[in-house]
């Protein structure tokens, strides 16, 4: 394994671009190889069987371009696919769920943690299962929001609806009294703001694509993987879409999307 | 051909159940294979090489059950890979758009027809073309609205966020003066009252599911396919989560929804 090979990461669509950001900003020297699942996109209300095979294909597509890691930058594909892909694969790979449950335990003072999610992410109850290992007088409170998604691919991050969805999807969550929430779904960190309005100072909002960049620092320090590279060098593929995804990713990442490519058959990589 | 062969009706998901709920009213003997594309769904927002490479897979597996026409009974489908299919297939195939279409121009008094629709029909720009085609002084207007499917799918059928989102796609129709509205999703039915709440009655719903039943039975007996059978029989395929649609079909069918079959491997329908 070459420490100068890029770090592929992997999400059902443009969302996982907000973990790319993370890993960007805090190791801006990295390499990363990113696909984006659009054509299958969302994971969120699919099978575990499905979104594993779909997750076995695209590791063994970044795989074939040589990274020297993988990150799941996708709440349900961590949740359901981590460990399948773990048993197959020798190269390090970490998902978004750890590092985003250790985050909310370090930050939790009542032992309330509440988690949003996409259906898929909730119902596996990944971040509860992790929690409750780590510390079992934990209290998880949970709630999916299946509106979340597509209310932020409509970009109304700043929206009376989306405040109104705000509100229900979290008011079991506040009567609960939860003092930290983790963001479990990729698009999420961008409705951060608005949530903290109506969520106020007192819940802490725990982002796990940035604990996740941090992880992956740490895992690539300890396997001697960290590169020498001078200058980056990120290319992007998605399975659908080249230019809407583009589009959208030139809003979320801090750099030039300068190559992206189409892969029409993604299914093929077994 | 055997005219007692079943109907191949499909779509992305669970949305085109509003067709198939139209053609077991309008001609209860015919017996339907019904395919859900439930885990590549949704196709509103993908490319039209994708969705026609998904169409001909699906078409080709309902050719594998015998079927002696086939339904496309998703809009979106319809636009972007009616012809494709055509080309290929010798059986009779319709889709939904040229019967929504043709009730538009029979509805409207002053020529302003308006359509709404997922991105990938609104782009297509399919009933425009059709429309103008058939009527060049037809004025059609039309607007994306990305968030019903998921307004309907979260079960906000009758609720005061999908009313202010109704209120907010429709607007510019209005304003342009419609006096006809395409529904033209197959999800949309589902919000028809919702919708005529807020244009009232001078703005005439087109309901193109209604209007592709009667299609339907005007092509099944112009081959001389009308069934003989007594009895319908009915049969379901998903390619993901036979349970969760089992449940969104019991709701929207007339009938007890008793097989639904799994289908993990649409892709090899080549």
């Amino acid at each position: 394994m070459n420490s100068n090979s890029p770090i592929g990461v992997f999400d059902s669509g443009v969302g996982g671009l907000t973990v790319a950001r993370e890993i960007m900003r805090q190791l801006p020297h990295e390499s990363i190889i990113y696909f984006g699942d659009t054509a299958r996109v969302p994971y969120g209300n699919k099978s575990a069987d499905t979104i594993i095979t779909y997750s076995k294909q695209i590791a063994h597509f970044l795989m074939k371009q040589d990274v020297k890691a993988i990150v799941i930058a996708c709440n349900t594909a961590s949740a359901l696919a981590l460990e399948a892909l773990q048993q197959e694969i020798t190269i390090p790979i970490i998902g978004v769920v750890e590092p985003g449950a250790k985050a909310a335990l370090k930050a939790t003072r009542n032992n309330n943690i509440g988690v949003i999610g996409t259906e898929g992410t909730i119902n596996s109850d990944i971040y509860t299962k992790f929690l409750k290992a780590q510390n079992p007088a934990i209290n998880v409170h949970k709630k999916a929001c299946p509106l979340f998604v597509p209310l932020v691919e409509e970009g109304m991050l700043k929206d009376p609806v989306t405040d109104e969805m705000i509100r229900r999807y979290t008011k079991d969550l506040i009567d609960l009294n939860i003092d930290s929430l983790v963001l479990g779904c990729t698009h999420y960190p961008l409705l951060r703001n608005a949530i903290h309005n109506i969520l106020g100072d007192s819940i802490t909002l725990v982002n796990p694509a940035y604990e996740t960049a941090i992880s992956l620092g740490e895992t690539l320090k300890e396997h001697n993987l960290l590169t020498t590279n001078a200058e980056a060098n990120h290319v992007f593929y998605v399975s659908d879409g080249a230019d809407k995804f583009k589009e959208f990713a030139g809003t979320i990442l801090p750099c030039n999307v300068v190559e992206i490519n189409d892969i029409h058959n993604i299914e093929t990589y077994n």
